[in-house]
């Protein structure tokens, strides 16, 4: 099993929802970790986070930014990471959170580098450029792509919600992706958990869409209301991410045992929610 | 002289407008190159490229993409690339084209990646995520933030001409990036060549910002268009990237020369419409 679709609907199959967010720093983890190295450090870390939470989640979702930010060291530990899951966690969805796009071949650099180096199943994308200039991603069926729509940040309407004849902008987006952008059933989009009733609209509009709704936890937004809104008629449709909320829920030695208490809790939440919710 | 806008304005006072675009593909450089390992083999062509192209160019592009895809080999190349670069001609401005684009904090790891690993001058970013996500780039004061306005690519208008009110949305991006997000004045605007009315319409919005723009070249977009609408009142504002058709102008022993060929006469055509534009 290795193509994006499957993956996630065996893990969907299994009431698994929740992605844990590995935006690892090398700056936040414990202290004792800091003293290695920090490829080590940053795998290490890691290691540990997934070996305690594979039982409680559907999905992975390293965010590209906190690795490069520590420059080749960084993005080993990232390429070490992803080999980890892939060998060890086969069933799991392995999701680069890179928000890449750029102009139709040059993207192709970003698919190789997705896809071949870091061995996701799934990147995150920006809309902008428009579809044209996604297709290396879009006509790649076997993996994901996650359309950025409405993101949790507190300014996210400013550009996200200007009217296009009474529209949304995040609507039209939402509308394209799932009727025009979505010809090879690999496209999903991202949803911020901080607007729910943004994310109730976008399930009208895009009812066959899966649905990664970063904002729980640590940015605030509304569990509850979070599934509610998310979840298509089938009762799945939903990856919810969580990140600092588990991966930093201790700062000491037990942050491995932390991280699944945080995990498992979550995700029998989500799931005691989804199960009032179903037809 | 280190920081952005000083840089620039130097380069336009010395009538340089010109920006080689290091995308440099392992599969494209010559075949005496591909002998060598990824590394070495990036890094000597595109010092050749440098050598040969630094007296008729204000400016380098690396596009991240075409280094990313070969991995931490590729980024390593990319690394010495901008060392090269900083060391030997530090009055030449470098951007790490690399459209990147997160939420608030998670900002900070592109920040440190494109500043700290890969020293470069400027990055250009997606607007789709608003004012607030980008701070951590707008606020540093001493490097250049190139914001995606209109695009090169055939595919452009699916988003950015959407009609807000009656105005396109390149063109809301461009007045709330001149008005709003240039507070520190590093702000500027990518535009592409081959949409050279769209490129006039935003020099009327945006008087002050400096316009990278690309298209010129193996795109298509007509120079002398270009260069006339782009311009500001004081017959500069203007940083024309081409790429290809510079450095793959030969895939013969001679491709340093052929590219200071290529490199020279178009910034000399590009001087000459200058030149001719001027009040």
């Amino acid at each position: 099993m290795d193509n994006f679709s499957e993956i996630l609907n065996y893990q969907w199959s299994k009431k698994k929802f929740l992605c844990v967010g590995l935006d690892s720093d090398y700056r936040k983890i414990p202290e004792e970790l800091q003293k290695l190295p920090v490829t080590e450090a940053l795998f290490r870390f890691n290691r540990a986070i997934i070996e305690a939470t594979a039982d409680h989640c559907c999905a992975y979702k390293p965010n590209s930014a906190f690795y490069e930010g520590y420059g080749l060291a960084g993005l080993e530990a990232l390429i070490r990471t992803n080999e980890f899951i892939r060998e060890n966690y086969p069933e799991h969805l392995l999701i680069l959170d890179a928000k890449r796009a750029d102009i139709g071949n040059t993207n192709l650099g970003y698919v190789k580098a997705a896809y071949d180096i870091f061995q996701a199943h799934a990147i995150t994308v920006h809309p902008y450029l428009g579809r044209e200039a996604l297709l290396p991603f879009l006509e790649d069926r076997d993996h994901g792509v996650f359309v950025l729509c409405h993101t949790s940040n507190p300014g996210a309407a400013e550009l996200q919600e200007l009217k296009i004849d009474g529209t949304d902008l995040y609507q039209i987006v939402a509308t394209k992706v799932s009727q025009e952008w979505n010809q090879n059933q690999n496209c999903g989009l991202v949803l911020g958990a901080t607007y729910p009733e943004q994310l109730a609209e976008v399930r009208k509009l895009a009812e066959e869409l899966p649905f990664l709704i970063p904002g729980i936890g640590a940015q605030g937004g509304d569990l509850e209301q979070t599934v509610i809104n998310g979840l298509n008629h089938k009762g799945q449709g939903i990856i919810i991410n969580a990140s600092r909320s588990i991966i930093y829920a201790s700062s000491g030695h037990d942050y491995g045992q932390a991280a699944e208490r945080e995990a498992a809790l979550l995700s029998e939440a989500i799931q005691t929610i989804v199960n009032n919710c179903r037809p």
